[in-house]
Parts: C-alpha cells; sequence; structure tokens
C-alpha cells in the first residue's frame, strides 16, 4: 500500500515539475521580446533595375537594359523606406536621386505622413529633389543655420531607423564607398526620433519673419 | 490517512514546482546575454575642455578658458576611442580635428594596433591629420579608386562600433548637425570589421605598381 502511494506521489511529482517547465517555457517565449531587426548595407551597389520593387505585381514588365531581378544594397534600401505603412521623417543633408525621390511620391500616394528636412544649401543646388517633393505637397523644411545640417538618417513608422554615411545622390549609391545601417533597436531609434522632432520645431518657419517684420509663408 | 497522504502529494508538488521555477529563472539568467551598449550622440557639441580626458590622473590641471567638466557628445566620442585596449580600426573620409588626432596618438602610445583607411583627396588637403598619424607610425592606406571613400566609422578592439555622419572636422564636432552611433550589437559591429578588412586588403599598396613597373613601397 505504501508503495503504491510512493509510486502515485512520484508520480505526481513528475507531472507537476513537466507542467511547470512547460508553462514557464511558454510565458518565456511570450514574455521575451523578439529580436529586433539590424541590417548593415554597404556601396557602391550593385547597378540593377529595381522596377520589381515599385510594381511588384507585374515583375517581369521591365525591359531596360540593366539586370534584373538582383537583391542589391539599393533594392534593399529602397523596400525598407516603402515598408512604411503611417509614417516616414526623412533627416538628409544632399537628395538628388530620382529613384528614391520616386519612393518618397509612392508613399505619399499611399497617404503615408512624410515630413522632410534638408539643408537649405544643397536643396537648392541642381538636380536636387527637395523642390519636386515639396510641390508635390510634401512638408519640407530646410535648415536656417548658417551651418550644415548634415545628417543622412530616416525614420519609417516611428519604428525602424536607416541611417549611415550614405547621401541620398546617384553618386553615393553608385560609385562611393558608403554604408547604411538599418535597425529596429528602440535604444537606437528613440533618440533619433526625439532628435528629429527637436529639428522640426527649431525650423518652423513660424518661428521666423522677413525682416520687414511680416511673418514668413509656412512652406511646404 | 488517505487525507494525509495528499496533503504530502500536494506539498511535494509545490516543492518540485518551486525547485523547477527557480531552476529556470536560473538558466533563464545565465543563458541570456548581457544588453548591448547602445548609445548615440548628437553634435553640434557644446563647446567644452576635453583636457580632463586624455589626462585623468590631474583632471584640475588645466587653466584654459573653456568650461570645465562637461561631459558632452564629443567628451563621450573621445571616451570610447579611447577605451581601446587592443586595436582601432578607422575608416575616415576627412579627418583634421586635432583632439581626435591626439586621442589616435595616445592609443598608438599606448601600444594599441591601429590601422587607418582614408580618402586619397581628403588625406592631402591643408589640416588633414592623416600624414600626422602616418609619420608618427601610423598604418594608414588610402583609397586608390576614382571615386570617395566616404565612410565615418571606426571599431574599437573589434567589439565595439562608433559610425555616422560626422567626419572626424572641427566644423563637424563643433557646427554641424551630425550624429553618432556607439554600439557593441554583433550583428552591426561584425560586417563592418568584414568590409574595414575587405578594404584594408583592396588598398594594399602591394597590389600596386608604379608605371615604370616598379613596385610601390608600402605606405606607412
Amino acid at each position: 500500500m505504501a508503495a503504491m502511494w510512493t509510486v502515485k506521489v512520484v508520480g505526481l511529482g513528475v507531472v507537476a515539475l513537466s507542467l511547470s517547465l512547460e508553462l514557464l517555457w511558454w510565458l518565456h517565449r511570450r514574455l521575451r521580446p523578439g529580436k529586433p531587426l539590424n541590417e548593415v548595407l554597404f556601396f557602391p551597389s550593385e547597378i540593377a533595375c529595381v522596377e520589381h520593387i515599385f510594381t511588384p505585381s507585374s515583375p517581369s514588365s521591365c525591359l531596360c537594359s540593366l539586370p534584373h531581378g538582383l537583391e542589391t544594397s539599393f533594392s534593399r534600401l529602397l523596400r525598407h523606406i516603402l515598408s512604411a505603412s503611417t509614417s516616414l521623417d526623412l533627416c538628409i543633408f544632399a537628395f538628388s536621386n530620382m529613384d528614391l525621390s520616386r519612393a518618397v511620391l509612392a508613399l505619399l500616394s499611399r497617404g503615408i505622413t512624410i515630413q522632410v528636412l534638408s539643408d537649405k544649401d544643397y536643396s537648392a543646388i541642381t538636380g536636387s529633389q527637395i523642390g519636386v517633393l515639396r510641390k508635390a505637397g510634401i512638408c519640407v523644411r530646410c535648415d536656417k543655420g548658417s551651418v550644415h545640417m548634415h545628417h543622412k538618417f530616416a525614420v519609417v513608422d516611428d519604428r525602424l531607423l536607416i541611417t549611415g554615411s550614405l547621401n541620398w545622390t546617384l553618386n553615393a549609391v553608385q560609385s562611393n564607398m558608403e554604408n547604411i545601417l538599418v535597425t529596429e533597436e528602440p535604444d537606437l531609434v528613440r533618440p533619433f526620433i526625439k532628435e528629429f522632432n527637436r529639428l522640426w520645431a527649431l525650423n518652423d518657419p513660424a518661428r521666423y519673419r522677413h525682416s520687414n517684420g511680416q511673418k514668413l509663408e509656412p512652406l511646404r
């Protein structure tokens, strides 16, 4: 009789142990946050057609002479930008790359909230896409200071940071040695969101007045 | 009698449960890697004396007119560079900042292995510190291509990545709007180490020959 009870006790102990292990494993998997995305892209990127990224529904429609179907640093960058579902905050020194401009305009047509901060000198040079974005209705602010706004970062959906040495120009993408770091790590993303908001407020045209005392019209 | 056994069974179950919980918690703490350093620095940095960073043993010895004892973005950057205990791999487009040059030379005097990759055009401009480092005995290689080596990153001890928009110039530190990202995240550090090694090998002077067919002397 006593032996039977011992077997039962041991059996129940084993059941309790296995159940609690299973419960803890489930809790561990539920509570542990998934590892955030961390990716590094180096440039110059291979030159390849990126049409399929803009029109994924008809990937074989392009007849241009560039290689097709290649996944390059540049196509990865475009994909990350186009992954936006709510917002894009872009803080960029030089912006003349037509494909990147097309990506930003594609987001605009999908109703994404876009804010662009740029350097006042470089936004005025020939080939700059800043005027194109502004004309399309995107809210653009240019740094008013005498120094350079030298950042090259974007924050997608307040979640994904894209930053590095790469200006958004054709030379940077196709010729220079450059890097882009893409991360969802909150400790890295949060400071950039905060700095973007600070610079955005700092360059609010409503804070500036013409020399004749009139308020400047808010720029688009 | 049966009631007593039930109490014992329940008691043993509770003991088994608590022991397994404790064991799992211990395993969780042992196996979970410590969170890697992630830090973001924004510039322009406040202008302050950095003498105490170079001579921490006599922090109050400096009599210059700059504010003392301030922890700024620039002092943080210097501290991260000076934290090197074995190696510094630097890949920098423009390097003219005297304090940053002093930090690299301080590492050299401590026997740290230093490799510097720079852009051939910018390393030759007035005020560049690349020649100073080379004369001091640091192994420097300059990009031979016709394009720009536009990176601005450093890897400390194959462990810590320092990267961003900031060139190592006085203007970048004290005037421009810039960012520096400091991280120990292996998924971000590893690709930069690999890219540095690739560029280092690519720009090995032994691979180049003078137009007269003689091998170039390795540059220091």
